[in-house]
């Protein structure tokens, strides 16, 4: 069958491997339709991906239709369109233990640490592996687990419903944590320096947008809060000055997410958390969220067709990963199907 | 009736001040019987506190019995002992309205922005008084309060039985939320550089004690946890340096605690917060403590004469500042004795 290797940074192939077979009684095999590109995946193209090694056979984000189950398998059936949790992780270290597995301490991504989804079959666990319980589109399939970054910023932030939400940067991890903050019933203001991105948000349910470079975001967050300051940041900017600035929106009591993997150091201060009793969480890939997108995307209220820029054929990968490349601003996520 | 006012950095008098009276229904009045010396009256005293304003009565840790209450007064009555909460808020701001007063846009907290009490008589809203079940010592009325900070630092840390807790630094934050953490069924490492003040701390219930002049901390919390690292950390040490090392010690899902009121910019990274998933939160004051640790006082979990080093009459204020100011080391908490 065939796959997508990054042999090396900036060295793309589709490669000749062996299909894989069912050897536990919990393995799935998942005929891949569809697999979404992300930031990660042009950083390993790139050599800027710290945490992968080459080569790599890349893709995170990834579903299909299951072709053939291990005998212990009870959740899925050949047939069912599924999407795959590409987190590995131990079961029994602390976070595993309080059930936060996504930073389990020999945590390994599919995709990242070990071999991914841009190919044509993919075996994993059946823990792994999240069913639709409607027929949905299979260029599509590959969709949940951006999703599932929503989620878990959603549920890192503890958004309810009624709560007012600033969301820094309108790429798709901030229409993704948009779409699920406004699923969870929650008021959501957006920020980017594009016009285009920002009409993308507010066409797919963000509140309020505001163009950062024309306009004063202080003034339209106390307009948007009745000056109270707005309890809820979430920087997907991922930048120090973002995430500074972040701190100094927060209201008391407010909370922040971050996502940056920068190892640059921030000038966050001791009182900055102190004075407003500030809750600053990271949030990383996703913990039992797959389940929650799946149920969005079948009652409608998240929309992975408008996060979706184009799909390209997977023969294809070096055109989609060029176009990401020449044109971020206008991309917000490029599909690969998997299909002769 | 007499007062301990500070006209002017390092300028302290006993001052005679008209008696409170009844204005309102909901008013009571304390005749304070004890009153604790914390690290920001100090601040007030030499003018390092950024939050007070002269001339000022100090004192936020007091207690004392009820004298006079007004006609609306229910939850305590003439002859009760008490503890007064310090902090006065708006009751509907943000942080308000989720039950977060301890943030309010507005706070005032008494013996810092208002006059407090070091005084005979001190007038105070029903919702901020306190009452004890059981008879206790007139001196140890005024150590609530420093032990509500410790309940504050358990609540943001959501400290419960069974977590592993590392608290940098043994002075009397320290320890109070040690005891508490104790008390919510928690395994409690501490550090220090000084010797006898781990003597101490061990001594009032810390299960582990770690020179951090002679040993190696790290090595430590493997040991504590089993090579797991440690879920959560306490900065009572509040230096840009202490926050880093918190930061870099709390394992993947831990928990931070950050009490600083230092302005340097920390070298904290986005990737130290996302990669492992991090929990950072402020504890400013507390919010719905007095009852948990009165409680605390009367089962015995929490020792506040332990916690006293020694007690003065207040009119030898000068004599307490003075030893705290020459003696930190050997201080956990002076006791200013209202009586004649």
């Amino acid at each position: 069958m065939k796959a997508i290797k990054v042999i090396e940074p900036f060295k793309v192939e589709i490669v000749d491997i062996p299909k894989p077979e069912i050897e536990k009684g919990d393995d799935v095999i998942v005929r891949i339709t569809s697999g979404g590109i992300c930031g990660s995946d042009i950083g390993i193209w790139n050599g800027t991906n710290s945490l992968a090694t080459y080569p790599r056979i890349i893709g995170h984000e990834f579903g299909g239709i299951v072709t053939e189950v291990g005998n212990d398998v009870t959740k899925v059936k050949v047939g069912d369109k599924v999407a795959v949790d590409p987190v590995v992780s131990c079961g029994h270290c602390y976070a595993c233990s309080i059930g936060r597995h996504n930073v389990c301490t020999t945590l390994e991504v599919m995709g990242v640490h070990r071999d991914g989804g841009f190919t044509e079959y993919v075996i994993a666990d059946e823990k792994n592996i999240h069913k639709f319980n409607v027929d949905f589109e299979d260029s599509l399939l590959g969709l949940v687990e951006p999703y599932t970054i929503g989620v878990e910023i959603n549920n890192r932030a503890q958004i309810h419903k009624g709560d007012k939400v600033l969301i820094m940067g309108s790429g798709p991890i901030g229409i993704a944590a948009m779409q699920v903050a406004k699923r969870n019933g929650a008021e959501v203001m957006m920020t980017d320096l594009v016009k285009e991105r920002l009409e993308k948000a507010k066409s797919m349910g963000a509140d309020e947008t505001v163009l950062v470079s024309e306009e004063n975001l202080e003034d339209r967050i106390a307009a948007f809060t009745d000056g109270e300051g707005i309890p809820v940041v979430i920087d997907t900017v991922c930048v120090p000055a973002s995430f500074e600035q972040s701190v100094q929106l927060a209201c008391p009591a407010g909370r922040v997410v971050v996502l940056g993997l920068k190892n640059q150091p921030s000038g966050i201060t001791m009182a900055d958390i102190t004075k407003k009793e500030l809750t600053i969480v990271g949030s990383r890939l996703s913990c039992n969220a797959f389940d929650e997108v799946i149920a969005g995307f079948e009652d409608g209220s998240l929309t992975p067709q408008e996060l979706m820029t184009k799909a390209f054929n997977y023969k294809d990968v070096m055109d989609a990963l060029t176009m990401i490349k020449e044109h971020p601003q206008d991309v917000l996520k490029i599909v690969l199907k998997f299909e002769d």
